[in-house]
C-alpha cells in the first residue's frame, strides 16, 4: 500500500479524500493535515463531517498535524484541498522537499509547466512533470485537478472536440452548494433563490478547459464563455452547454460519440476510473441532480437532452456531474493513480 | 370605468389578474370564468389562493361562470388565463362575438394575424388587429402576451437591437415554479433537484422572440436558441443571456442603452406601466429572484452582470422578471391599457 | 424461495417495496399489480421511480396485472401498499381467497381483529390471526404495518412502556414530503412554508398507539395527543415526543433502557430486522433527517436529545425514523419474515 | 419627534428596527451603531441588507458609530439588536448614562428588577422600572421584549391564562432561519434537513413564558416544557402548543376568548399595535409561515387548529408569529410607544 497524506482533510472536499480513500485497494491514509488551530486534535473532534456516509473509524482516530513536510512525514504522495487562499506556498514546499502533490487548490493551475488533468480528457498531459522538475530543479511536482465546472464540462466536450472539431462552447450552469464549501452559502440567501454570481468561477471555466482540451503549451482555439449560478442543491452541478462544431453533425453521432468515449483510466481499468466517463440519458428531463449525480460512485458525467441548436451549428445539452467527486476529490484520486501506473510513484 | 371579465380567473394566472385588476383606475372586473365544474360557486370558495395578498373581497363573492360569452355577459374586454389545451376554440368563440381578448394562452400566438405583444417592444404590432378582423370577419380580436421567459428576454434585447443590431441570440434559464401553476411542480421533484427540461418552453422562446421583435409579418433576423431549467424559487424567471451584436460595443454603452430604453407605455404614463422597463443593478451578483421579482410592482426587468462575452462579439448577461405578472396577467393588463388608449375599447 | 406479490406497486410506497424485496433471501417478487389502467404494461414504463436506486432489472420487465387474486396467482404473500381509499375490499377478497396480505393501508387497522404489527413493539400480536380467520371464515387473513408516524413513534415508548410506565405521551411532528405519496405535496405549498395539518394523521398516531402497545383486544391505558405537521424534507419523519412517566427517572436510566431494548425480530434475526431497533445519539443536534434516516437501511429509529421534561414527570425527546421504510414497506416486510418464521407462510 | 437610536443596527433584527422605524410617526432614527470594526462607515456600506424592501435613503447615509453613549449622542432611546454575547454591558452603560435601552438581547431578561415586556399580556410590568432605578441609581432604565418564541407564545397564552387558569403548557417549534440571523444557519445544514436544537431557546420559553405571564416578582405558577426545531422557512415561527387548563372548557369558548382578546396596545390605539393581537383562522390547514406571518405588518399572531386535547384537559392549537418583527423588533417599538405614553420619554 502506498501512504498518502491530505492537506485540508477537514473541509467538505477534504472529507470526500478520506471517503473515496479509505477503502482503496492502492492507497492508504497516513496522515491528515489542517489549519494551525486544528493541530494535535483527533480528526473526528475537528471535521464537521457533512457527507451521509459515517467517519471512517480508522481516520477518526488519527491524529491531525499541520500541513507541513515534517509533520506529515513519510507518505509519497498528498492530496491537497487547502483553500486557494493558502494553498500556493504550502504545496510548493511539498514538492521542493520531494513529494508529488495532487491538488483541488486554483492556484497553481494555470502556471505553464502545472498540468491540470482530467484523465479521461488529457491524460497525456502527465509528462508536464518533467518540465516543471526541470525548470524548478523539484523532486516532487504539482498536478492539479481541474476547478468543477471544467472537469464536468471538458470531459463533455472531449468527444465532440476529438470527432467534429469544437469553434465555440457557450455553458451557464446551476451549481450545487457544496461547491461553496463549508458553511459556504448561507441558507438565508438561497432558499427561495438563486445566486447569480460564484467568484472567479467563469474565469476559471473559460481558461482551464482551453488549457485541457488544448495540446501542452497550447490551449485549445475554440473560444469558451461561461456564466456561472448557484441553486439550492446539495451537491452536482449541472450545466447547459451550447457548441458550435466544426463539421455538420447529426444529434445520433453526437450521441454516439459520447457513449463511446473512453480514455486512458478505462484502458488502464484504473479502480476510480467509470466504466463509462459519460452516461447519455434518453428521457426528456434527464440529467437530474438528485437522482444522477451518484452514478458510478460520482465518478460519471450524465449527459441529456442533447439535441440540434439553432443558433450555433451544433448541438446544446445538459451536462451533470457531482462536483466534489468527478470535480474535485475523485479526480484528484485519478491522477493519482495513472501516477501509479505510469511509474511516478515510489 | 370598463367592465372586464376573466376567464380561467381561479389558476395561478387567474388569481394575479384579479390581484391587478381590483383597484385598477380603468378597469372593473365583472365577471369570472372558470371550467364548467367550477360555475355557480362563489370565486372565494373556488381558488386554491397562492398569493400572499388576501382574496379581494369584491371579487371573493362573485359568482363564477362557464368562459362562454352569454354567461360573461357585456363586457368590453374577457383576459384570458385558460390553459392552452381548451384556450384556442374558446377563445375564438369570444373574439366572434365581438369581444376583445388579450390572452395569455399559446393557442394563438404564432398565428400570422394574430399579435404577440410586449407594449415596450413592439407595441406598433397592435395593428395587426385590422387586417385580423378583415380575414376572420371578426368584431372581436385576439391579442396575446408573449410567453413568460420571452416577455423577460425580448424586454432586454429590444434597446440593445435598436442601438447595435442582433445576430445570435443564446439563452438559458433558472424558471420559478409558479410558471408551472398549481399544483405544478410536485415537491419531491424539486428539493435538492433541478428539472431540466419544460414542454414547449424552448420552441416558444424560440419562435415568439422573433415574432415579437421582427416587423409584421418578418420575424427578426437573429437566431434565438434557448435551453429551459425549472429551479425551486417560487415566482421570478431568471435568465442567462448570451448576445451576438452587430457592432463591437462597450459594456457602458449597452448599460446605458438599457437603462434608457422607455416604449410607449412609458410615453402614455398607462397606469401599470412601470417607470423603466429595464432596471440594471452594478452589483456583482444581482439580480436575484427572492430580492428583484417584484421592482416596479413586478413590471421592470431587472438586469445584472453586464460584461463582455468572450466567445460572441457581444456581451452576456443576467435578465430576472415576474413571471405571472411582466410575464403574464401584468403585461396583458399593459396591453389592455394600450387599447384602451389607442381607441380599441369601447 | 417465497413468491410474493405487490399491490400498489407502482406508488411511492410501492416502490420502496420493490427495493427492499428484490434482492431478499426468502422472498421472491412474483407479481406486481396496480390500477386497472396500468395493467398488461411493463412495471418500468409505469412507475415514475423516485428512489435514488435505479428500477431493478427483474422487475422492470415484469407486466403489470390488476390488484385481484386471479391476475395475481400463486403467491403467498400479497404485500399491500393501495391507497386507503381502495384497499379495504380488495384485501378482503385477497384474504377470502386464501392469500395472507400484510397491508400498509389503514382501511383495516383499528379492527378488532386485525392486528397492527411493529414487530419489535408487539410481535405477540401475530396470534389475532386465527381470531380473525375464526371470525371471518376465511382461509387467508389482514395484518398491517402501522401509520409511519405511530410505527416510530411506538418502537420508542415501548421500552420505556416496559420498564418505566406511561400515562401520558405528547408528539409534535415534522413529517417529510414522501409520506404524502407522489406527486403529493405541490412544491408551491412547501417552498419557504409548513403545512400545519395532515388529513387523518393525527387520529391514526393516537388510536393506533394505544392499539399497538396494549394488549390484544384492550388498548393501552395511557393518553396519547398529537400534532402533525409537515416540512420540506423528502424522507424521514422527526417527532418531538414528551412522556409522562409512572415512575420518576433518570435520564440515563432512560437511554440505557433505550439502547438495550431489543424485540422478537432481533432474537430471531430476521433478515430485515435492525440490529438495534432504537439508535440513541448523544450529540445535541441530532437527529436530523438527511443524516440518519438510512441507518440500518432505515430500520432503526433514532433517538436523541433525551432529557427531563419540567411540564410532566418524565422525559421529553426526538424521534426519527425513514417513514417509507420503516414506517412502511420496510416494517410491512419484517412482519412477512415473522410470518414465515412462524409457520404462516407456505 | 423622539430622537432614538438603534445599537447592532446592521444585523437581521438591526434591520427590522430600521424598516419599521423609518416612517415611524413618533419615533426618528438619529444614531446607528454597530461594532468597533463598522464604525466610521455609511449604513449602506455595511448592512448586508436581507428585507426585500430597500434599504431607506434616510438611513442609508448615515455614519455608523461605535454603541457607546458619547458616540450615540442625545437620543431618548435606543434599541438594542446587539448580540447577546456582548449586549450585557453595553447596554448597562448606556442605562447608567441616563438613558432607556430597549432590548432584544437575553443578557438581562431574568434579572429581577428587568421587565421582559410583550405589552399586550404584561403592559402593567412596565413599573419594575421605578425599582430597577431605585435598586441600580440609574437615570436610564433596560427593558427587554421576549425571545422570539417566547413572545408568540405569550400572546397566544395570555387570554387563556385570564379566562380558564392554565395548569400546564407544552410547546413544540418549528422556527424560521431569520432567527439565527445572517449569515445563521448553513444552506447545506438545512436543504431537505431539520435540525432539532436551538441553542438556549427551550430555556428561554420555559422561564420567560413564566415570567412575562406571572405577576411582578412572581413567575407564574404553571409549568412550561419546549422542544424547539429549525425549519427551512425565511420568516415565522410556528408552535404546536399544548395546554392544561385548569377549567374543562369547549373548543369554540377558546377561539372566542382569543378573538376577543385586546391589551393597553389596543385600548392606547398605539401606532405599531395590531388591531388584534390574535387572529384566529378556522381552516384546517392554517396558519402557514408563507402566508400568514405579514398579518397587520407581521405584528399579529395567527392561531389555528384550535382543538381538544385528547392526553391533557385542554386544548392544542397552533400560533404563528413573525419573529423579526413581532417576536423582536416591532415588539420592541411597541415597548417604546407604551413608554412614550405612559410619560417615560422626554
Amino acid at each position: 500500500m502506498i501512504e498518502v497524506g491530505i492537506l485540508g482533510a477537514t473541509g467538505l472536499v477534504g472529507q470526500r479524500f478520506v471517503e473515496i480513500l479509505v477503502n482503496h485497494p492502492w492507497f492508504k491514509i497516513a496522515s491528515v493535515a489542517a489549519s494551525e488551530r486544528s493541530a494535535n486534535k483527533k480528526y473526528a473532534s475537528l471535521a464537521k463531517w457533512r457527507l451521509n456516509s459515517p467517519v471512517p473509524e480508522s481516520v477518526a482516530e488519527l491524529m491531525v498535524v499541520t500541513p507541513e513536510p515534517k509533520k506529515v512525514g513519510d507518505v509519497s504522495l498528498v492530496f491537497s484541498a487547502l483553500p486557494s487562499s493558502v494553498a500556493g506556498p504550502i504545496e510548493e514546499r511539498f514538492a521542493k522537499d520531494g513529494y508529488i502533490v495532487v491538488s483541488n487548490a486554483a492556484s497553481h493551475r494555470m502556471e505553464a509547466d502545472v498540468p491540470i488533468l482530467n484523465p479521461e480528457a488529457n491524460s497525456n498531459h502527465i509528462q508536464l512533470i518533467e518540465e516543471q522538475r526541470r525548470r524548478r530543479g523539484w523532486d516532487g511536482a504539482i498536478l492539479t485537478n481541474p476547478n468543477c465546472t471544467t472537469a464536468i464540462l471538458t470531459l463533455s466536450l472531449k468527444p465532440l472536440m476529438d470527432r467534429f472539431g469544437i469553434t465555440r462552447v457557450i455553458v451557464s450552469t446551476m451549481q450545487a452548494l457544496s461547491g461553496a464549501g463549508y458553511p459556504g452559502v448561507a441558507s438565508l440567501d438561497i432558499v427561495d433563490n438563486v445566486i447569480p454570481f460564484i467568484a472567479r468561477e467563469e474565469e476559471k471555466v473559460e481558461t482551464e478547459t482551453r488549457k485541457i482540451l488544448g495540446n501542452i503549451g497550447t490551449p485549445a482555439e475554440f473560444k469558451v464563455s461561461a456564466s456561472c449560478h448557484r441553486v439550492a442543491t446539495l451537491d452536482g452541478h449541472l450545466e447547459a452547454v451550447f457548441v458550435e462544431l466544426k463539421e455538420r453533425v447529426e444529434v445520433e453521432d453526437v450521441i454516439e460519440a459520447m457513449k463511446k468515449f473512453k480514455g486512458e483510466p478505462q484502458e488502464l481499468n484504473l479502480p476510480t476510473a467509470p466504466k463509462f466517463p459519460l452516461i447519455v440519458r434518453l428521457e426528456q428531463d434527464r440529467p437530474q441532480p438528485r437522482y444522477d449525480r451518484m452514478e458510478e460512485r460520482g465518478m460519471s458525467v450524465v449527459v441529456g437532452r442533447v439535441r440540434k441548436d439553432p443558433a450555433l451549428n451544433g448541438v446544446k445539452y445538459l451536462a451533470l456531474g457531482h462536483n466534489t467527486i468527478r470535480g474535485a476529490a475523485g479526480c484528484a484520486v485519478l491522477i493519482a493513480e495513472l501516477l501509479k501506473v505510469k511509474g511516478y510513484l515510489s
